[in-house]
């Protein structure tokens, strides 16, 4: 598999802290980079893929900052990994199994999907309704049972002190 | 999840046309790319990628071509995708949750792997058994309940006539 976007783990990571947040409250992208030390505008590239999907909505103005669009529940993994890579196919079918010269040109005899192609196409299936299947929310309960005490306080902290 | 290597397509089919092959038979990178509409030179690429992988084996020579260097049934499709894109991960955890200086640096709060890369590898394991579990044996049988009378007879008759 090609590797994922560059933005996917600090999307992820981004929106977990934002399923965080109380309702309505919103975090700059400015405390999302300085949380995740990584720059601020390297972020914020991100943050606007998230917004363009309805993952995130961007309250505008000097006290704006980003918020989930959906509750946690109703926003997948594959909500967020798609906000950074796109919705496509892993796999594309170029047909070049009409190509050449030697099998027929005739379109009947291709009605069906290329056998690769459906083999492909399923393999991908699994690795797409996996991620659908989890949720913020599902993270968000990670968080409750791995994250040591010191980090968790450390970070509720932060969110507590920085949300607008 | 990120487009596959262009070369993904390519590999599949001329790995499955060299399954069909006789024992100790070789075909040219010539004749592959004509079965498939392809240029020579874009598909010697990517035969290239088959044999560095020890999925096919390249015999030199005016006389030479390409083998599997396997059983069809020992090949699997995982092993032709990764020849072509190599086998790293797709989710590459940076550790971000340890950047920023809101959390701690201390490396014992970090023993066990980040829970999103947990569940992002585990999405994609799905996808990898899926395709290690299918192999160039699983392939010839869908052409062959598949591949039209035509076309089946055809691609015979130019593998009857070009194999060495």
């Amino acid at each position: 598999m090609r590797r994922l976007g560059d933005g996917v783990e600090a999307a992820l990571h981004c929106a977990v802290i934002l399923a965080a947040l109380p309702r309505n409250k919103v975090l700059s992208g400015r405390d999302l980079a300085a949380l995740h030390g990584l720059s601020e505008s390297y972020l914020l590239k991100h943050l606007r893929a998230l917004t363009a999907a309805a993952v995130t909505e961007a309250l505008p103005g000097p006290r704006g900052g980003y918020r989930l669009a959906r509750r946690a529940d109703e926003i997948s993994m594959l909500d967020v990994v798609e906000a950074i890579d796109g919705p496509g196919p892993a796999y594309v079918c170029r047909e070049i199994r009409q190509k050449g010269d030697v099998t027929t040109n005739a379109p009947c005899a291709y009605k069906a999907d290329c056998f690769i192609k459906r083999r492909m196409l399923a393999a991908e299936k699994l690795w797409r309704d996996a991620l659908r299947s989890q949720t913020l929310k599902d993270l968000l309960g990670d968080g409750e049972v791995e994250i040591g005490d010191h980090n968790k306080q450390a970070v509720e902290e932060f969110i507590g002190d920085k949300q607008r």
